[in-house]
């Protein structure tokens, strides 16, 4: 594109979102757009088999020595679909002939607010040494939340309605994670959080929208606690008593996070994310590398 | 995004059109670029469950000062779908913490449209004294006609092939405006028009395109009639006799008007309203805000 | 849109990408970015009753002296889908109004691929006295070269699996162009393809990707053979020995062109085709338009 003030701009960049669910998500659109994305091809009811045709679009259309200035973002609300159709855009690629694009995984805000939680909590608590409880572990971002904490160090209790589901994700992050400490315990709301809440210093509460997770009284009544973050955005909130604008507000001797609050770090860190698949063309940007993104910040 | 002649460019303005029918109308897409949104974000097949996610994603990406930079647009051809789209968008706003975006509603552009017909009406006729005639009444734009004309004071019959379909719009209407002045007819353009076309002195036709709804014959039997409006725009048109490029050209002592004709003014308010939008981040345009934009222009 | 640098642009350059395929692909729309569209409105799984909507869309949301601004593709992976989109287009254009935009359709790429193919052996070959074989000539891509070639001069012979598919092919090609030189052969890779190959002076192989149809052996045993081309991008090729990125390349004295050999000239058609609508709002470009501008490159 030319412009009459006499500049040649490069190649737009283009950010192809691949989106699980019927229809792409706005926020990631959005936060794309702010990030420094020319332009979005948003696509829901993304399937693996729909990605070849995807990647081959991307990787086809430009040279080698453009192919930066393309990218793909995974989203959708359902993690471990984000994570076969990264599997399947990775098999795509044609490293050989130098075509490939860089892909970032964010399912769900995931891996971004996972990052910024776990960075919050690092602002304040030595990881290595924290006993954390996080509830809805069995969520996405719970999920994510669990094994990042757990590749840090700390000692991760899982928390669910069900202490089977919590179980399972714990299996599944030992299996990615051996030396992981990992725990699973019945974590309801309406019920007793005396022993899932025994001995912890940090509390994360990754549940859904509007979902009340943790009562005031229960949260008061675990002493060794000095951090809760709490990553639902939708009053009421997750955590009982905190805002959603908090960030390190204290409550009793307890720093407290709201989602909005944790949103700034996890808003940069999606944009780091998005601005970085500009830079080369080779990047696959998963939990890990987005964390790293989030330490540079 | 900074280019290279050094100039910071502010956040894109980002719409987010929601449209009910399974694909996103091309023509608001088209107007909206127009109208000055730098990206429109479609989505087609809207249902009112759908639109929490998108509401979130528009409030929750950028802060407050920024939120005038994104809007929603509710299209689509069902206005009864369209109204409880808007209803749905306003409840999941978060006004308490300057968290809203603004919204307009123009579902099968009936908003604008009418208002441009009854703008239209308003250059040659005293609202207040009008007797109309609305063809098509019980259709998305002859609706917001018969609403908007009945709201200026005007005597309003609405007229459609069954009288029953005709009154119930008639009653809806009531609801609205208590004091509406409101009659329904029956409309067969292949049957007999007098009693429908007796002392009216306006008649706007919001038929389908392609159907014709008022013969020249009928048309001409009225004596009392000084401005005809046809709202059609694909020939046939919907009143015999007048060319779709028509702006109050006189056939027989009659002002006629055709779609094009009134779709200059009708642009003219799609456009407004579109661009007020990225004015501040607190507004709803619905029927009467539409119309007010285009009393100012 | 007003830059601060005190740049007023044009309208913008909107291209309206119709596919028929459940989800628009990413190839055409990062190449129609690429030749210049500002912006690129995207649908997916699009019918012959949805075209009526959209070129009103078009048509009805600029002057027409602005209309050149706006343009259709027609793409998805059924080129017979496809030609319907377009004729149904053409249907709906109100040329005796000037309410008109252009259209290229490019269905699986058949048209320039096709083109890009048949001008790489026009380089080296006089197509009037050329003795061709097109393998998977009853796929879209297959038949436009068929059809290029035979519009030229060329012998085609016409290869399939079933004779029978093929020669319904040449049916069709025959319908359009009586004088047509066309022969249906049946062409299985693991059969004897001596039958399908006598006397030819060049193959292409236009079969689906990964798909081999020309083994070394077979191609070693044609003595008159002088151009080999291979369309399919993705290992395995389609004529075995030759590279996904030969340009001429020489293998015992037949020249061998990779797709991604013929992609260059391919992308060249496409972005100037893409480029073209822009220029006036009154084109079709199908087959023999896009050939025409592949030869003016």
């Amino acid at each position: 594109m030319i412009l009459n003030c006499g500049v040649t701009l490069e190649k737009r960049k283009l950010l192809i979102q691949l989106d699980g669910d019927p229809q792409p998500s706005v926020f990631d659109q959005v936060v794309a757009y702010d990030a420094g994305a020319d332009v979005v091809m948003s696509y829901g009811g993304v399937t693996p088999e729909a990605i070849r045709e995807k990647v081959h679009g991307a990787i086809f259309t430009r040279g080698p020595k453009d192919l930066h200035r393309t990218a793909i973002f995974i989203g959708g609300s359902d993690v471990a679909l984000g994570e076969r159709l990264l599997a399947e855009a990775r098999k795509h690629m044609l490293p050989q002939f130098g075509l490939r694009v860089s892909v970032l995984l964010d399912a769900n805000g995931a891996n971004t607010t996972a990052a910024a939680a776990v960075r919050a909590a690092a602002r304040h608590l030595d990881l290595k040494t924290t006993k954390a409880l996080v509830l809805a572990a069995t969520g996405p971002v719970g999920q994510r939340v669990a094994l990042l904490l757990a590749r840090q160090g700390a000692e991760v209790r899982l928390g669910s309605r069900q202490a089977s589901k919590a179980a399972a994700v714990a299996e599944a992050i030992r299996a990615k994670e051996p030396q992981a400490k990992l725990e699973a315990v019945a974590a309801d709301p309406a019920g007793d959080l005396s022993t899932a809440l025994a001995e912890r210093t940090l509390v994360v509460a990754a549940g859904a929208a509007g979902a009340l997770l943790l009562p005031s009284s229960a949260r008061r009544s675990c002493p060794t606690l000095r951090v809760a973050i709490d990553l639902n955005a939708v009053p009421p909130v997750g955590i009982e008593g905190l805002g959603i604008a908090d960030k390190a507000v204290e409550y009793d001797g307890v720093l407290g996070y709201g989602a909005l609050g944790v949103g700034d770090l996890k808003m940069k860190i999606h944009k780091a994310a998005i601005a970085r698949l500009f830079d080369r063309n080779d990047l696959v940007l998963d939990a890990e590398e987005v964390y790293a993104l989030g330490e540079g910040l």
